[in-house]
Protein backbone atom coordinates (compact mmCIF):
# COMPACT_ATOMS: atom_id res chain seq x y z
CA UNK A 1 0.00 0.00 0.00
CA UNK A 2 0.95 3.90 -0.88
CA UNK A 3 -0.18 6.74 0.72
CA UNK A 4 0.03 9.96 -0.34
CA UNK A 5 -0.19 13.49 1.35
CA UNK A 6 -3.27 15.64 -0.63
CA UNK A 7 -2.68 19.00 -0.89
CA UNK A 8 -4.73 21.74 1.36
CA UNK A 9 -6.65 22.57 -2.00
CA UNK A 10 -7.06 18.88 -3.16
CA UNK A 11 -8.37 17.97 0.21
CA UNK A 12 -10.52 20.87 0.22
CA UNK A 13 -11.71 19.56 -2.82
CA UNK A 14 -12.42 16.55 -1.42
CA UNK A 15 -14.47 17.86 1.37
CA UNK A 16 -16.40 20.00 -0.96
CA UNK A 17 -17.95 16.66 -2.75
CA UNK A 18 -18.91 15.16 0.64
CA UNK A 19 -22.50 16.03 2.42
CA UNK A 20 -22.10 14.42 5.52
CA UNK A 21 -19.20 14.26 7.59
CA UNK A 22 -18.35 13.03 11.20
CA UNK A 23 -17.60 16.19 13.68
CA UNK A 24 -15.50 15.75 16.89
CA UNK A 25 -15.30 17.98 20.44
CA UNK A 26 -14.11 17.52 23.48
CA UNK A 27 -14.60 18.48 26.93
CA UNK A 28 -12.35 18.09 29.65
CA UNK A 29 -10.63 15.92 28.10
CA UNK A 30 -13.22 13.23 26.71
CA UNK A 31 -13.70 13.34 22.92
CA UNK A 32 -17.52 13.30 21.26
CA UNK A 33 -17.67 12.10 17.61
CA UNK A 34 -21.26 12.42 15.72
CA UNK A 35 -21.99 12.31 12.04
CA UNK A 36 -23.36 15.15 10.29
CA UNK A 37 -24.49 17.34 6.88
CA UNK A 38 -22.00 19.56 5.83
CA UNK A 39 -21.79 22.23 2.80
CA UNK A 40 -18.44 23.69 2.48
CA UNK A 41 -17.66 26.85 1.24
CA UNK A 42 -14.44 28.66 0.47
CA UNK A 43 -12.46 28.08 4.45
CA UNK A 44 -15.36 27.57 6.05
CA UNK A 45 -18.57 24.30 6.56
CA UNK A 46 -22.21 24.95 7.54
CA UNK A 47 -23.72 22.96 9.28
CA UNK A 48 -26.82 21.91 11.07
CA UNK A 49 -27.43 20.36 13.93
CA UNK A 50 -30.04 19.53 16.82
CA UNK A 51 -29.21 20.48 20.21
CA UNK A 52 -27.50 18.04 22.27
CA UNK A 53 -24.44 17.17 23.97
CA UNK A 54 -22.58 18.03 21.03
CA UNK A 55 -23.70 21.51 20.84
CA UNK A 56 -23.31 22.23 24.78
CA UNK A 57 -19.72 21.06 24.34
CA UNK A 58 -18.88 23.70 21.52
CA UNK A 59 -20.26 26.10 23.25
CA UNK A 60 -18.04 25.37 25.87
CA UNK A 61 -14.89 24.72 23.40
CA UNK A 62 -14.98 25.81 20.31
CA UNK A 63 -12.05 23.60 18.86
CA UNK A 64 -13.42 20.56 16.56
CA UNK A 65 -12.07 18.60 14.03
CA UNK A 66 -13.88 17.44 10.98
CA UNK A 67 -13.54 13.88 9.06
CA UNK A 68 -15.02 12.79 6.11
CA UNK A 69 -13.67 9.51 4.05
CA UNK A 70 -14.49 7.19 1.69
CA UNK A 71 -12.70 3.64 2.09
CA UNK A 72 -13.32 1.49 -0.90
CA UNK A 73 -11.69 -1.32 1.02
CA UNK A 74 -7.47 -1.66 3.41
CA UNK A 75 -5.39 -0.84 0.35
CA UNK A 76 -7.56 1.71 -1.39
CA UNK A 77 -9.14 4.65 0.54
CA UNK A 78 -9.38 8.77 1.05
CA UNK A 79 -9.24 10.39 3.85
CA UNK A 80 -9.64 14.29 5.01
CA UNK A 81 -9.13 16.12 8.17
CA UNK A 82 -9.73 19.58 8.93
CA UNK A 83 -8.91 21.22 12.65
CA UNK A 84 -11.45 24.16 12.91
CA UNK A 85 -13.57 26.58 15.46
CA UNK A 86 -17.24 26.62 16.01
CA UNK A 87 -19.48 29.63 15.51
CA UNK A 88 -22.92 29.36 16.01
CA UNK A 89 -25.62 31.39 13.76
CA UNK A 90 -28.36 32.05 16.17
CA UNK A 91 -31.59 33.00 15.54
CA UNK A 92 -31.24 37.03 15.74
CA UNK A 93 -31.07 39.79 12.46
CA UNK A 94 -26.99 40.09 12.79
CA UNK A 95 -27.10 36.47 11.42
CA UNK A 96 -29.98 36.02 9.30
CA UNK A 97 -28.16 36.48 6.00
CA UNK A 98 -25.72 33.77 7.31
CA UNK A 99 -28.22 31.63 8.60
CA UNK A 100 -30.22 32.01 4.83
CA UNK A 101 -27.02 30.97 3.51
CA UNK A 102 -26.16 28.14 5.00
CA UNK A 103 -29.95 26.65 4.90
CA UNK A 104 -29.50 26.88 0.57
CA UNK A 105 -26.36 25.26 0.66
CA UNK A 106 -27.13 22.42 3.23
CA UNK A 107 -30.73 22.08 0.94
CA UNK A 108 -29.74 22.69 -2.44
CA UNK A 109 -32.62 20.21 -3.63
CA UNK A 110 -35.57 21.28 -1.34
CA UNK A 111 -35.76 18.13 0.00
CA UNK A 112 -37.98 17.18 2.95
CA UNK A 113 -36.48 18.51 6.19
CA UNK A 114 -38.45 17.78 9.11
CA UNK A 115 -36.49 19.42 12.08
CA UNK A 116 -39.57 20.82 13.53
CA UNK A 117 -41.54 17.52 13.41
CA UNK A 118 -38.36 15.50 13.75
CA UNK A 119 -38.86 13.38 17.06
CA UNK A 120 -37.01 11.60 18.94
CA UNK A 121 -37.88 8.08 21.05
CA UNK A 122 -35.95 8.33 24.49
CA UNK A 123 -36.64 6.05 26.60
CA UNK A 124 -40.49 5.40 25.23
CA UNK A 125 -40.86 9.69 25.79
CA UNK A 126 -41.37 11.43 22.65
CA UNK A 127 -39.08 14.88 22.31
CA UNK A 128 -39.30 17.76 19.33
CA UNK A 129 -35.72 18.48 18.45
CA UNK A 130 -34.47 21.93 18.56
CA UNK A 131 -32.04 22.98 15.73
CA UNK A 132 -28.81 25.01 15.62
CA UNK A 133 -27.10 26.49 12.10
CA UNK A 134 -23.34 26.83 12.73
CA UNK A 135 -20.22 27.13 10.65
CA UNK A 136 -17.29 25.61 11.09
CA UNK A 137 -13.90 27.71 10.04
CA UNK A 138 -11.75 25.58 8.80
CA UNK A 139 -7.65 25.86 10.09
CA UNK A 140 -5.53 23.03 9.16
CA UNK A 141 -6.78 20.50 6.77
CA UNK A 142 -5.01 17.72 5.36
CA UNK A 143 -5.95 14.49 3.37
CA UNK A 144 -4.57 11.41 2.30
CA UNK A 145 -4.90 8.77 -0.25
CA UNK A 146 -3.88 4.90 0.04
CA UNK A 147 -3.66 2.90 -3.21
CA UNK A 148 -2.45 -1.16 -3.44
CA UNK A 149 0.92 -1.20 -3.99
CA UNK A 150 1.85 -1.50 -7.69
CA UNK B 1 -37.81 11.27 10.33
CA UNK B 2 -38.52 9.27 13.28
CA UNK B 3 -34.88 8.70 15.63
CA UNK B 4 -35.14 6.11 17.86
CA UNK B 5 -32.38 5.04 20.80
CA UNK B 6 -30.78 1.58 20.26
CA UNK B 7 -29.91 -0.68 23.39
CA UNK B 8 -26.37 -0.88 24.50
CA UNK B 9 -26.44 -4.71 23.42
CA UNK B 10 -28.39 -3.36 19.45
CA UNK B 11 -24.90 -0.63 20.05
CA UNK B 12 -22.87 -3.35 20.63
CA UNK B 13 -24.16 -5.96 18.06
CA UNK B 14 -23.82 -3.00 15.18
CA UNK B 15 -20.21 -1.96 16.43
CA UNK B 16 -19.59 -5.55 16.04
CA UNK B 17 -20.89 -5.75 12.11
CA UNK B 18 -18.47 -2.89 11.56
CA UNK B 19 -14.87 -3.44 10.05
CA UNK B 20 -13.99 0.27 10.24
CA UNK B 21 -14.64 3.14 12.60
CA UNK B 22 -14.25 6.43 13.36
CA UNK B 23 -11.29 7.36 16.41
CA UNK B 24 -11.22 10.53 18.34
CA UNK B 25 -8.71 11.58 20.62
CA UNK B 26 -8.20 14.97 22.45
CA UNK B 27 -4.95 16.72 23.94
CA UNK B 28 -5.52 20.36 25.19
CA UNK B 29 -9.19 20.75 23.83
CA UNK B 30 -8.11 19.71 20.54
CA UNK B 31 -10.63 17.19 18.98
CA UNK B 32 -8.87 14.62 16.25
CA UNK B 33 -10.47 11.64 14.35
CA UNK B 34 -9.22 9.19 12.05
CA UNK B 35 -10.82 6.31 10.16
CA UNK B 36 -9.18 3.14 11.83
CA UNK B 37 -9.93 -0.62 11.52
CA UNK B 38 -11.63 -2.39 14.49
CA UNK B 39 -12.77 -5.75 15.30
CA UNK B 40 -15.09 -6.03 18.44
CA UNK B 41 -14.48 -8.91 20.99
CA UNK B 42 -17.30 -7.95 24.13
CA UNK B 43 -16.90 -5.25 25.61
CA UNK B 44 -13.40 -4.09 24.07
CA UNK B 45 -12.69 -3.31 20.65
CA UNK B 46 -9.23 -3.87 18.88
CA UNK B 47 -7.15 -2.15 17.29
CA UNK B 48 -4.44 -1.27 14.61
CA UNK B 49 -2.70 1.69 13.55
CA UNK B 50 0.91 3.56 12.59
CA UNK B 51 2.00 5.36 15.22
CA UNK B 52 1.64 9.15 14.72
CA UNK B 53 -0.36 12.03 16.67
CA UNK B 54 -3.06 9.79 16.94
CA UNK B 55 -1.25 7.19 19.51
CA UNK B 56 1.14 9.71 20.98
CA UNK B 57 -1.68 12.31 22.18
CA UNK B 58 -3.78 8.86 23.26
CA UNK B 59 -0.73 7.66 25.15
CA UNK B 60 -1.26 11.25 26.70
CA UNK B 61 -4.51 11.06 27.28
CA UNK B 62 -6.55 8.01 26.87
CA UNK B 63 -9.80 8.69 26.83
CA UNK B 64 -11.38 8.48 23.48
CA UNK B 65 -14.39 8.25 21.23
CA UNK B 66 -15.63 5.75 18.67
CA UNK B 67 -18.32 6.14 16.17
CA UNK B 68 -19.97 4.04 13.57
CA UNK B 69 -22.70 4.85 11.05
CA UNK B 70 -24.27 3.27 8.25
CA UNK B 71 -26.31 6.31 6.25
CA UNK B 72 -28.77 6.07 3.46
CA UNK B 73 -29.86 9.48 3.41
CA UNK B 74 -31.00 12.38 5.68
CA UNK B 75 -34.02 10.26 6.60
CA UNK B 76 -32.67 6.95 7.18
CA UNK B 77 -29.55 6.25 9.13
CA UNK B 78 -27.87 4.62 11.99
CA UNK B 79 -25.38 5.48 13.96
CA UNK B 80 -23.26 4.65 17.35
CA UNK B 81 -20.98 6.23 19.23
CA UNK B 82 -19.23 4.71 22.62
CA UNK B 83 -16.86 6.17 25.08
CA UNK B 84 -13.77 4.24 25.74
CA UNK B 85 -10.19 4.07 27.15
CA UNK B 86 -7.04 3.36 25.04
CA UNK B 87 -4.51 0.87 26.31
CA UNK B 88 -1.89 0.05 24.02
CA UNK B 89 -0.66 -3.90 23.59
CA UNK B 90 3.20 -3.08 22.98
CA UNK B 91 5.68 -5.79 21.67
CA UNK B 92 6.55 -7.52 25.25
CA UNK B 93 6.06 -10.92 26.29
CA UNK B 94 3.29 -9.99 28.58
CA UNK B 95 1.40 -8.57 25.95
CA UNK B 96 1.75 -11.02 23.43
CA UNK B 97 -1.38 -13.08 23.33
CA UNK B 98 -3.33 -10.61 23.76
CA UNK B 99 -1.85 -9.16 20.17
CA UNK B 100 -2.04 -12.16 18.67
CA UNK B 101 -5.72 -12.26 19.58
CA UNK B 102 -6.00 -8.58 17.96
CA UNK B 103 -3.82 -9.51 14.92
CA UNK B 104 -6.65 -12.93 14.66
CA UNK B 105 -9.39 -10.77 15.26
CA UNK B 106 -8.41 -8.01 12.90
CA UNK B 107 -7.39 -10.09 10.11
CA UNK B 108 -9.69 -13.22 9.75
CA UNK B 109 -9.31 -13.91 6.16
CA UNK B 110 -5.69 -13.62 6.56
CA UNK B 111 -5.94 -10.29 3.93
CA UNK B 112 -2.31 -9.10 2.60
CA UNK B 113 -1.07 -6.29 4.87
CA UNK B 114 2.05 -5.20 4.51
CA UNK B 115 2.64 -2.70 7.58
CA UNK B 116 6.25 -3.21 7.57
CA UNK B 117 6.15 -1.98 3.82
CA UNK B 118 3.55 0.72 3.69
CA UNK B 119 5.25 3.68 2.82
CA UNK B 120 3.99 7.37 2.98
CA UNK B 121 5.13 9.62 0.10
CA UNK B 122 5.50 13.06 2.68
CA UNK B 123 7.05 15.89 1.03
CA UNK B 124 8.32 13.69 -1.68
CA UNK B 125 10.16 11.64 1.01
CA UNK B 126 9.03 7.40 2.00
CA UNK B 127 8.90 7.00 5.26
CA UNK B 128 8.33 3.18 6.14
CA UNK B 129 5.17 3.30 8.84
CA UNK B 130 5.61 1.70 12.66
CA UNK B 131 2.43 0.09 13.57
CA UNK B 132 1.06 -0.19 16.89
CA UNK B 133 -2.10 -2.79 18.18
CA UNK B 134 -3.88 -1.42 20.88
CA UNK B 135 -7.21 -2.31 22.70
CA UNK B 136 -9.98 0.68 23.42
CA UNK B 137 -12.13 -0.65 26.28
CA UNK B 138 -15.67 0.06 25.78
CA UNK B 139 -17.68 2.36 28.45
CA UNK B 140 -21.11 4.08 27.65
CA UNK B 141 -22.20 2.99 24.39
CA UNK B 142 -25.45 5.01 22.50
CA UNK B 143 -26.45 4.33 19.60
CA UNK B 144 -29.79 6.07 16.84
CA UNK B 145 -31.45 4.83 13.93
CA UNK B 146 -33.65 7.21 12.29
CA UNK B 147 -36.59 6.45 9.62
CA UNK B 148 -38.52 8.14 7.52
CA UNK B 149 -41.96 9.28 8.98
CA UNK B 150 -44.81 7.11 7.58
Amino acid sequence: MLIRELSREDSLEFLAGQRFARLGCAWKGQPYIMPIRIARESDHLFCFSTVGRKIEWMRKNPLVCVEVDEIESLQAWCSVVAFGRFTELPKTPDFDKERHRAHALLWPDEEVWEPGYARTIVHGKAHVLEAVYFKIELDKVSGRRATPSS
